[in-house]
């Protein structure tokens, strides 16, 4: 898991770090860049507070599902990472 | 009906195993690329929490239609599934 | 009218059964293809449970009114139909 | 007035006969058609139950203004008429 | 002041007779047409009841600025008016 | 500050005389046309009573800052000044 | 931290005082421009009331990311700073 950071992300917005894309398929063979998956997985590093009626729903820790092009990339402690709306993961692993 | 996941949508998303193509018709009549239905068809596998004040109506196993375009592909466990808002399931079947 | 189906729209959304076009007036006189109506007639065979706080005014096998392009074309059971919300619906005759 | 429909609005929309586009002004001489009014003066001949908390407040018989390309265009037992929402009309003259 | 017309506006909506554009300054110059004022000066005529919450504002007799291209042109009684939302008003004079 | 006018905005307008274009730094060099700063500095010279259930917060009097393109020029009583909604407003200075 | 300013943002609104572009990097090496982070840092030096319901969540003195392109530019006492909703900040850090 990505180490704790120093960083509250606004209301409904989270951070999270990318996983490194999958260069192997499950049975070892490589595969060209073409066939990676589209929806990245990553991994919550920081959750903000939530909006007025509706708290956060994932948690730092969880591994989640979002859009390839969600978010905006910023680099903290030499990290890059990943911030966006709640709204923009689509599911927990 | 698609095998039990390990992933939670969020909210008012579920995730759908799209049915394959019917290559035949009732009659047993080979139908060309370009007749085959529009909507798809596919099986529930696994549905969010719902949003606030309004919980998610179709459940896992249900057969539903949804428009062609709706969602976005995911790949999990070697499964190619799609993960969409309730909203884009236009019945249950 | 048309036969009862094994689909439950979702929410706010009714199946709807085209008629066949008008291809003569009342008194009896063909009518070429450009003259033919604009708002497509037709009936009601399934009807959603409605939104939240707004039940489905319409019900089965009622003859409805609604735009020429309003809905998705389904097929089920071999008969072709639409789908659309019920916001779609112009008027009850 | 026109005489009464077998029609009946969904919500908040209203069935409008259209007047016949005045060709003379008042004093009695012939305008060319580019002179012709834009509004369109009509009479409602069918109102819808209104929206959930918003009854419709014109009523049929009412000499209505409404912009001139409001509303569908329908044809019932024969006649041409245009059914549009409430809040297309402009005033009840 | 616009003599009292038999048109009721619907809910928001204002029925205002615009001001002749003014030709000359305060101190008498005449002005082009080029240096004419932008928002409108015109005289409330008809009001509508306002909509469900929020009654209007504005009375007959009121005189009014609006922008340039608010509202719809109507002619009624031979008169040329405008009706328009109450919102497209900027101010009271 | 500009003089009291007799003209009332509506709801949450606000009318406000722009503060000339400082054409000098503080150091009282003369700085280029291309150069100036880019949100207006202006005077509230009168405000709407606000909207339903939010009154207007700056007051007449109050120097603020607003964008550059913010509101409708109009001329009253010989005077330019700009009529704009509250929340064209950035800033009471 | 940037000094105490005399100006109020309205409502919502914040204004930040942008960091200086870190022109290297951690470890003392001299990046290019193209390279600099994308998400700016700065620090809050006034924050408007909130809206009705809604206080604002920074506070002045608050180490802050935000959008490249978010707020406007003001200059006020010879400072460049930026004005923008509080929607538009990313995190607190």
């Amino acid at each position: 898991m990505a180490k704790k950071l120093n960083v509250t992300p606004l209301h409904d917005r989270v951070i999270v770090k990318a996983d490194a894309a999958e260069e192997k398929t499950a049975g070892g063979i490589i595969i060209p860049d073409t066939a990676k998956e589209k929806p990245q997985r990553g991994t919550v590093v920081a959750v903000g507070a939530g909006k007025k009626d509706e708290p956060v729903t994932v948690k730092a820790g969880d591994t989640v599902l979002y859009g390839k092009y969600s978010g905006t990339e910023i680099t903290i402690d030499g990290q890059e990472l990943l911030i966006m709306r709640e709204s923009d993961i689509l599911a927990i692993i």
